[in-house]
C-alpha cells in the first residue's frame, strides 16, 4: 500500500501528518517541493485544490490537512471514540486552524506596512488569545483536548512550530500545558528518530518566495 | 436533554447547524442575537473562542460550526462509516470553510476601497474556483461527496444561501450538481416545515453592524 505525502521542505501545515504517519509506524514518501518556485502551474492545475499537502495512496488523492490527519490516524486511539470527547478534540483544532489563518495571512501579505501591522498583531494579541485559551482546555481535560492523547495535539504541536519558525518565537515557553504536550509528541517513538534524521528546518526558500517574513 | 444553539438571526455559520436538527428531528432552543449590537463583552467573554455558533447540551459548551455539526449528526447515516469517505467528504468539508473565509474577511473590511476589490475578486473568480471544483466532487460520487448524503452537504447548502444573501447572488444556477443537492436539503421533512415558518432572512442587522457589503 504505497503512501505518499507532497508538501514543501517546511514544517508549516506538513509537520503534524509527518509526525502522525511516524507516530504510528506508517512508511510512505515524503516528497518536498521548492517552495522558492512555487507554483508550478502544471502541478498546481493537477491537485484537487490547488493546495499542498496532498495524500495518495494506492493511487487515490486526498488534500486539506485536517481530512488527511484523521484519515492517516483511523484506527488508532488517536482518534476519540466517545461522540463528545471527540467534539471537544475537533472543537480544539477548528481553532487551532482559525489561529494559523492569521499566520498564512501574514506571510502572504505583500505590502511591506500591511505586514508589519499584521506581524504585530499576530505576535502581540492573536498567540495570546488562541493559546491561552488552548492551554486552558488542555488543562481542564487532564492535559489532552479530549481527555488523552488525540491527533489534534499533533496539529497543535506542528502548527506551533510553524510559528515559531516563522516568527523566531518559542510560543510554548509561556504554556506549560501546551509545552508538555509537544515534549510529549516529538519524544515519542517514531517522532524523535524523524526529527533526529531530519535537522532543524529554514526559511531559505519561504524568504525567496515571499521575501522577509 | 435540552439542546440550544445560540446565533445570530442570520443564516451565516448557524444554518447547516439548524438545518442538520431540523432533519434529524431534534429539539433545540434556536436562540438569535441581534448582529447589530454585538460583540457583548460579556457573553464574548463567556464563549470558549469569543465567537458564536455556541452549542449547549446538559450544560456542556461546545463551539466551532464544523464540530458542533458532527456532533449533533452522530449516530444517524449523515457520518460516512467508511473511513476513505469519511474523509472524501472531510476534504470537502475544509474547501467549503476555505471559501468561506474570503466572504467573512470581506464582509469584515472595513476600508471601502479594499472591500470593493475584495468582492470583486470573490464574485469573478473565488466562487467559480472552489464551485466548479466542488460540482466536479459531487459528480464524480454519484451526486454527494462521499456517495450518499452526509453532514458536509448541508455545510455547502447553508454556506452558498449565506453568500447568496449577502451578495444577492444564486451560485447554484451555474452548478446543476450543486444546485440538485441543496434542492434536496432544503425540500427534506423537518427542513422544508423549518423554512417555512422562519421566512426570508434580511440584511438589516449586519448593515448596522458593518455597513454596506
Amino acid at each position: 500500500m504505497p503512501k505518499k505525502l507532497q508538501y514543501f521542505d517546511l514544517n508549516g501545515l506538513a509537520e503534524p501528518l509527518r509526525y502522525l504517519l511516524h507516530y504510528t509506524k506508517q512508511e510512505f514518501e515524503d516528497y518536498r517541493h521548492d517552495i522558492a518556485t512555487w507554483p508550478d502551474p502544471k502541478i498546481k492545475e493537477s491537485l484537487p485544490f490547488g493546495q499542498f499537502p496532498v495524500y495518495e495512496e494506492d493511487g487515490r488523492v486526498l488534500c486539506q490537512t485536517l481530512a488527511i490527519a484523521k484519515y492517516v490516524a483511523r484506527g488508532t486511539d488517536l482518534i476519540p471514540s466517545d461522540p463528545w470527547e471527540n467534539a471537544l478534540a475537533e472543537q480544539a483544532v477548528y481553532s487551532i486552524t482559525d489561529y494559523h489563518k492569521n499566520v498564512i495571512a501574514c506571510i502572504q501579505e505583500q505590502d511591506r506596512e500591511k505586514k508589519s501591522e499584521m506581524k504585530n498583531k499576530l505576535i502581540n494579541e492573536t498567540i495570546e488569545y488562541y493559546f491561552s485559551r488552548l492551554n486552558k482546555l488542555l488543562n481542564e481535560n487532564g492535559g489532552y483536548f479530549s481527555g488523552k492523547l488525540s491527533w489534534v495535539e499533533f496539529v497543535l504541536c506542528g502548527t506551533i512550530e510553524a510559528s515559531n519558525l516563522f516568527f523566531s518565537l518559542q510560543i510554548e515557553k509561556d504554556y506549560p500545558a501546551i509545552k508538555a504536550v509537544m515534549e510529549e509528541i516529538t519524544s515519542a517513538p517514531g517522532v524523535k528518530e524523524y526529527i533526529e534524521a531530519r535537522g532543524p528546518y529554514n526559511l531559505d526558500g519561504i524568504r525567496k518566495r515571499f521575501g522577509d517574513i
